[in-house]
């Protein structure tokens, strides 16, 4: 398939999903569940044969791991398209209404944003996920998958394209594609793509975000970090520092760096220090952490780290100012948490951490789409504009300026014959 | 000044402005005003010789007239920082609230975007606006004038930081840029700068766009149409595709083309021809058009030229499908109109033309800050992201989750002891 004919198709389906009513989307979503689930033995019998070349080719382990797309992730894939369904459909809705004079409305109205290019490696259920992410929201899609999952990515999209025709969905709302030169060719493809979503390692997402100039939502690293204040109360810091760090290691919003206000160091670091031992945890202290407890040096490196593993980076600040700054600074923007009983610190940390997520008296995991109560998930966003931190299906959408009127030109209040009232309506 | 310097102060500054009240950003602004007041003098001193030199370098016309500030204008300019002061805070406002959990309350919190990067050309008044509305977003501000305008732009900057500094704005907030390697180095920047707001011509503002992986707000052309549907009341269309060709003919909201359903072809262009012709308006039509009335022949070249003068494309369609086809392939997606009396047309002419502004029965003109009754207007933006349309200070920030517990770890929602109970509580 040419990339830029598969683009044209997209961008030219894209308009007719506008049209769709929730009903049409909901059925078509119902129907591909029901495709999908009719041919999981072909899903698997396609995933096995990328599964056996991947290893003939001695992909990585984690690489393979998410590779492999056996009966019980499909199984976990399509009962996502369910709670899909139940989710409310962000478009169409009202945002305001000003009458602007007699008889002139207008209205500010939730739309879908277009075209969403997706580039993932590995993972199939992506592929799922996403598309019926953006049919939902009424957005044709662009899906460019890793090599290594070719065969299960074409099965899982014919049979997605098939059950949504017979449903009404327009033909071209979904497009694969399949080379590697596809991708650099998507980054410069602005005239018909107004959103990249990127999912894969950092090193693959950060390569996307310098080099196109279309809109990307996502992140690269998560530097998350815990800042013990001197008010805080010890025993709660450590189960929050704990849970951060450990409760599951190798995601976004697991805290790689510990900072502990010098007043409290003496009292909570050998706590901690404890409590991360009993779980495996390597630390790498600065200097004043290194006077309490055992601990690795830290090195400047380590400060920019994302460790997605039992390493945590601690350092002793003087307090508040100096930790907010030290997460300004080497943070990236994802989530960060302060413990402390005194509610005139944390509201200062909660303003000036320069964050999407900033939690008081709380484990940074809670930084999750599911958590939130948004629903399915498109990501989590560390962008200053559009959409910050998890993301649900309002980040599938944009609004347009729709204006009711009876005949009103501009000259008849720019002579002053007719003034505007701007009455809210909404 | 080093570039990479005041960068790194304006990122500085950023953090301090969160910390703002309304009350101090709303002193500041008066103080500001006050400022300029005292120093209208030497304002026009210093752009009377940016004048002199620009006439002896024999700069354009419409780039001399840009450049003017007299009097009039900076008295006007000054009087629109009143307006900027009477507007609502963006910062601080709470979009969604949710208990998901007892004493674990979740905030989704408006707050400054950080850093706006504002490249204008020639018009000094681009700089007080642009500066005044991120002083009250509460956003820093990287400011890059055109070098013409340099003592008038100087002089500005100087009276605004002195009043703002001592009306207790964090210093650094207020960065002026002066050469012009500087535009290239600031597109590069996007480790400092949030967004980028690009002032000028259309030309500059595309090149901006194309040349950044910065977010950009704004539009470069503005190809607006009207299409009179077979459905249309001939007086009103009439009416319609006078104003919106002929109230204002240099600005992005005029339309460019004028499609006409065939069957009211042969009602219509005369009426409209004539009235065109009253105003001086050359015609450029299609070969069905010619049919009907006097016109030039329209080259495929003219359905995507922004005229911005007394010059019209006009095509005859075949109806709505065909209006909706050419709008979507030549336009810009600025602002478009129909006029019809079928209620059922217009909503779908409105669902599916994919533009910032979609009108029925009134004047494309209407797509306006001011017309729309936002306040000061940041840009209009054509983007498919963040904001769309008419930008009011609302297009200046971002939100932030805030997540309020009481000690909480993921692992107590993860082991099944706790569960989520998600209650909406606004």
């Amino acid at each position: 398939m040419n990339i830029i004919k598969a683009a044209a198709e997209a961008k030219k389906a894209k308009i007719r999903l506008t049209e769709l009513s929730t009903e049409q989307k909901n059925k078509a979503l119902t129907a591909i569940e029901k495709g999908l689930r009719l041919n999981i033995n072909k899903i698997i019998a396609a995933n096995q044969k990328d599964f056996t070349k991947a290893e003939k080719e001695n992909l990585s382990k984690p690489l393979l791991k998410r590779l492999r797309f056996d009966e019980e992730k499909i199984k976990d894939t399509i009962e996502e398209i369910e709670s899909v369904i139940r989710l409310d459909d962000p478009s169409g809705k009202i945002l305001s209404a000003t009458l602007l004079d007699e008889g002139l409305a207008l209205y500010k109205v939730t739309c879908p944003i277009g075209v969403i290019g997706v580039i993932f490696e590995s993972r199939p259920d992506a592929l799922v996920q996403i598309s019926m992410l953006c049919l939902k929201s009424g957005n044709a899609v662009m899906l460019k998958g890793g090599s290594e999952a070719k065969n299960t990515n074409k099965i899982l999209a014919d049979i997605i394209r098939n059950a949504a025709r017979k449903a009404g969905i327009p033909d071209g709302w979904m497009q694969l594609l399949e080379t590697r030169q596809d991708v650099n060719e998507m980054l410069s493809m602005d005239e018909y793509i107004d959103l990249l979503i990127p999912r894969g390692s950092n090193e693959f997402v950060r390569y996307i975000m310098q080099n196109t100039n279309i809109p990307v939502l996502g992140h690269s690293e998560g530097i998350c970090h815990v800042y013990v204040d001197g008010d805080a109360e010890i025993k709660m810091a450590v189960k929050i520092a704990v849970d951060s760090k450990c409760q599951y290691v190798a995601v976004c919003n697991a805290a790689e760096t510990l900072l502990v206000d010098k007043r409290i160091a003496k009292k909570f670091l050998p706590a901690a220090g404890k409590a991360f031992n009993e779980k495996g945890v390597e630390i790498r202290g600065c200097e004043r952490t290194r006077k309490i407890i055992d601990a690795k040096m830290a090195s400047e490196k380590d400060w920019s780290t994302e460790y997605l593993d039992y390493i945590i980076s601690v350092k002793v600040v003087d307090g508040l100012n100096e930790a907010i700054e030290h997460i300004n600074k080497y943070g990236s923007g994802h989530t960060d948490a302060i413990v402390t009983r005194n509610k005139k610190k944390a509201e200062r940390f909660l303003d000036l951490v320069d964050s999407a997520d900033v939690f008081w008296n709380c484990s940074t995991r809670f930084s999750d789409g599911y958590r939130y109560g948004l629903g399915a998930e498109v990501g989590i966003s560390t962008n200053k504009i559009h959409a910050r931190g998890p993301v649900g299906l309002d980040g599938l959408v944009i609004y347009k300026w729709k204006l009711y009127g009876t005949g009103q030109t501009v000259e008849e209040y720019a002579s002053g014959k007719k003034n505007f009232k701007h009455k809210k309506l909404k």
